[in-house]
């Protein structure tokens, strides 16, 4: 069987599988899945062609990091093959463990199990399966290779993994100003002792890479509304675990509800092997199948819930630069109450207070590498005439207040 | 509050929405669940880009519509407010009645019931909803709107549907090549005795609209592995009706359990009113949460299919001129009775046999007129030069079998 | 020195340079020449984005004869570095023997002189002060080299040079529906007998392909108001030409005054060296400079023709299926006779009648090879299903008749 | 005769002429003359699409002033139909003015002329010749017309002009990156008191659009290929001057011999209303078609610099952040003395020093205005959370030294 498969991506064109492991590990079941996990969550409740996955952001991260490979060579770094191999595994790997709606139910659906953790122990019985094959993928991905700059272009500030998805989000939201040079930035790349760095003349794609980062930010994966939905889903699972837990009867898929039964957290995923199978099948389909048997539920948060992220009447939203005072949830919370005829506790599914920021996508402690004319490596904040890089670098949190539209208005 | 919204389009830049009758249109729950009916079914498996929705479609084909209106305008066509109005909202509901997976399971799940019957059942509702907003609509939509031209952008051989559809989906699959003139075929329409017309200097974008389309049947629409799925789709439908309808317990959403249990046909959607809104909570996410149950049903046929839809093993399939011998898929089915350990009735889940063809693309009996300069008006088929014209538009059947990959190689 | 150089294409994003050899080749003189001589004469008049130059043109083409040329490496064709390098330098050169606005002069500056016989010369130049390093580019561009592929890629029914003018002009010209798959068929080339074959899997790509060049015709290539353009600018020069030969001082740049001086064809080329090094001094900009000196010339031909189209006041233009009748042509005539007061002679340069047709574009004798999946290679045009193959390589023949706008009208 | 024309645009796509006085505008020979007038001069020899011209500009911004207008009424701005055509025709007409080159000669053949002011004595001559048709665009244009935001639209820090030029330079030079959301920011602005704001929501779109606006000075505009070629074609120039003052005969085109003969500056512009129609026969190919005769000239400096500039042989270029000192300079102008034996005057000419700025991008004292949520307007850099948009507007002075490469490199 030809394995050498050609895959079209909008973004790209053509997507070229290289070989046979490759090829593979793509066939997965634990790849596969990704194909129905989105890459933005509840976004294309915003952005309605921001409906790609974590499957063809992968694929197209592998085929980023080819080229990237390609132009190092091509400036005299030594890469073989087995080398080139494990660096396109560790990018097309890197997301396998992402769970249903991306970030998004990371800390309610599971207690305090990162994605990269359950992506490395996917990545475990994926080497056991293939015969230790994985091996320097792993130690790629986990920063235990002795060419630290493989690792550097799987995860840091200027990763294969933000070439991709910025264009990606870029593309299939439609916002193009926040697409970024991605082709321009790989051959600007370079090795210095092993290390990842950006040639002197690359300095202003990366000063725009920055800028297109921050854009996508306020405009795409921390706009308001898709916050809204994202605030309501996860206070919707909580209430689902909470139900369940209480002992009502909460219908769901077979692997959502293991999950809704049971406080999992990383001790359990770690000790008990049957845990990461069942992960293993969950996806965003859990979650909408399930919700919609929950649209009919005779709790009223879960009925709420589900009816409004279905048919998109979202809560409203409000963010300001300073945390919300109590008064004003406090308030906001009566209103609740005594509109929907709720209690207190049921209110607080309601109104939700909480902040966002950026952090998520500036990795502190980390910092971009500019590779001088003359052999000189500095830190791309201490290049002379770029005070902005700084700025645009900087964390910023905003804080939001989440109510029924109706009464957040008065 | 401001219903005048933007939208962000991968495709057309920015889509307006001009009014609030068509807000509101938008927001209502009929609408909002086309947000999870994606245009092409399964074709992602194949197309990883292929993710959009019947959702995206109906509104970029209602942008096309507004432009398609402003030219005629420019070329003196009089066109009212409320026409415009009644147009754009014409397009924008002429996919509504779609079930999940389109048209995949349009004779499956259903008896007799075309999305175009169910579409007008539901306009039907939203127009006692919004008071007879929608009487010239629906007018328009069923053809019986005085000025034929209206009916003709919404539905014919060269109408806004396939306009929008056809660049959708050759920019969401990456297949550019499919890519057709949507904004100069517009310019080019004209209408001649109220009937749609395009001018003669068009004719050559119409060639081109029709090679595009003929590439896109064959290299999209019927590509032999979506037909795979679709047909393994198909089938696991009909058995969760069958083992339903026998009385195994086969848990599947709330909406979906009613069409599995009972054989509803058009006659039962026109009598009972509730019908209509059990079907208006359908869509694909209550087949892939039903498949999650059925992942791990005791039925191997159930358990099968699911299992091999959801990693994406596909059953194999091969493409004839002429139809499947019975000889063939005897000794096949033979096969897989014995490989699998199950009796006949089970394996003819297993091995399929049928015909795909364009014709669904090609509607017979319509034509696109050409209006020559001096006034006359032919049909395209018969203006000089363009044989190809015919040859383009030739129905083409192909016969299919699908059946596990190993066996089909013998 | 570096000589790898990256160069922008908005077409593709980058072309590499791959080697010294090839970068010291566009650096030459002869090269640098495309530069100023556009891919598309006078086209821009109609389409302002049409200002593309060979010099573009070929570097796109090089770029995709080393992406062919790869896809044909991974389906097992073997390639040596000296073929890879030869085959690019062959299209690299393949139209570097174009003189002043491509095509539209071909024939009237010169007598009988086409410009891949002036391109051959330039290299058998090139070859003997690069050492002969160009010997087997020039056996490849002549159809000498045993391996006749090489030859097919750089001209042939399907050739490097089509894949990127029909995308590249596309592009340009903004008539997007244009575009080619120019990527999807490189992938499915390949060699068959050491010929160039398509795999049977790509005959849609090809069909569209056809479509799409048949679009370019009409719509871009042989668009009425460019070929009116045309015939002035062939026109003005023959006047240039005559007179100058008459012993009137017509002034003009150096090179271009020494075309208009003698009537210089294909005998005087190849027996004085010093001939073809004036010609490749000439461009573009010989022309227009020359222009200008001939905007304010006594002679009202030249005056006008210079004027038109400097301020692109072009002459009006018909066409016809059947030649101009005589009759139409005569009574043209006098009418430009009175109304300019100018003899017949003179009148003969604002009335001129002529044909195009698209065979510029179809070779004839040629066709495109297709590789069936069991090995057996069959012409296109006789693979089945595909009738409007044949109809759209037709060739079709147009006449046409210009005049000044007023006279025509009547 | 229909003159409500359509253009194709590879950039917008279509842009649609809307009334008979822009279409008549657009066909007189003023404004057509900007057909042979390339947007970025020079810069075609670094990135080769860069070829669009002034011409293909000026109808772009047209278009997005067409949009700005729409989007604004859609705001509930009032604007005439009188207006809107006098908005459209300002920018349309904004570069009329310009000279060959743009901006690269606009000291250097005249003195103290800039090309706004031309412009500006072209609107008057056409005023006249449409009797008084333009007077409010020549308000709008000089900033009298009492709602300021019109002039603001046609030349301020976020004008209809830049919104073009920056989309269309990077479309064309293929920076991808530089692109800025054109249509985005339109959509967010707005009028308060009559002067021209941003909404408050539109800042990212802003900090983006400044930071496309830099990452283009340094990536294009200020290349230092294109500026040693700039650079190049002054000397070129002030030699020919220098020359033909000198009573050496120095062949040129009839229009610009008048320039080179003359020192003509802005009172004689004024003064002698024949000077203005020569200078409305200059354009680019003036300057090449003379560089054709120069090519042989007897004087060393012209001719090498003309060879130079055909041949693409450029002198060598290097940056820094200080002056370069008068040390320098001297030992390269006695190397070039000595190689090219000639005397130190020449030697000036080969051997130049100067600096570069983005200041031309950057008008001091102006600034883009913020719409606050509740009313209030803002200076954007005082707008919170944007210390970089002040670090990214700020002026950066870069100094050259440009000489013949072999001796730079000592």
């Amino acid at each position: 069987m030809n394995k050498k498969k050609i895959l079209n991506d909008p973004v790209y064109g053509f997507i070229n599988i290289p070989n046979d492991l490759i090829f593979d590990i793509i066939e997965h079941r634990y790849f596969q899945r990704l194909r129905r996990i989105k890459q933005l969550g509840l976004t294309d409740l915003v952005y309605p062609g921001a409906l790609h996955t974590r499957f063809h952001h992968a694929l197209g991260a592998m085929d980023l990091m080819r080229r990237a490979l390609n132009s190092l060579q091509d400036k005299g770094v030594e890469i073989s093959d087995e080398e080139r191999q494990a660096g396109m595994l560790a990018i097309l790997l890197h997301d396998v463990g992402h769970g249903p709606f991306s970030h998004t139910l990371e800390f309610s659906l599971f207690k305090g199990v990162h994605h990269e953790q359950v992506g490395l122990w996917m990545m475990d019985r994926l080497n056991k399966e293939f015969n230790g094959a994985l091996d320097m993928t792993i130690s790629i991905f986990t920063n235990k290779y002795h060419r630290p700059f493989f690792h550097q272009l799987v995860s840091s500030q200027l990763d294969i993994d933000r070439l991709d998805y910025l264009k990606r989000d870029s593309f299939f939201t439609g916002v193009y100003e926040g697409s970024i040079g991605s082709e321009r930035i790989i051959k600007m790349l370079n090795v210095a002792s092993e290390h990842l760095v950006v040639e002197e003349k690359g300095i202003y794609s990366i000063e725009n890479f920055l800028s297109a980062r921050r854009l996508m930010y306020w405009q795409v994966y921390l706009h308001k509304t898709a916050v809204s939905a994202e605030m309501m889903l996860i206070k919707l699972i909580q209430r689902a675990k909470e139900l369940t837990q209480q002992g009502e009867k909460v219908p769901a898929t077979p692997a959502l509800s293991i999950f809704l039964e049971r406080n999992l957290d990383v001790k359990d995923f770690g000790e008990d092997q049957d845990i990461l199978e069942v992960y293993a099948l969950l996806d965003d389909s859990d979650i909408w199948g399930s919700i919609k048997f929950w649209r009919d539920h005779k709790d009223i948060i879960l009925r709420t819930l589900s009816e409004r992220l279905l048919d998109r009447k979202l809560l409203g939203i409000s963010f300001s630069n300073d945390p919300i005072g109590r008064i004003i949830t406090d308030d906001l919370m009566q209103k609740v109450s005594s509109k929907y005829n709720i209690n207190d506790h049921e209110a607080s599914y309601l109104v939700q207070t909480g902040s966002v920021s950026n952090s998520a996508y500036i990795a502190s402690g980390q910092s971009i590498k500019i590779l001088r004319k003359h052999g000189e490596v500095v830190d791309v904040a201490e290049a002379s005439d770029l005070p902005n890089i700084k700025a645009m670098s900087k964390i910023v949190t905003k804080h939001y207040l989440c109510a029924p539209k109706e009464l957040l208005k008065h």
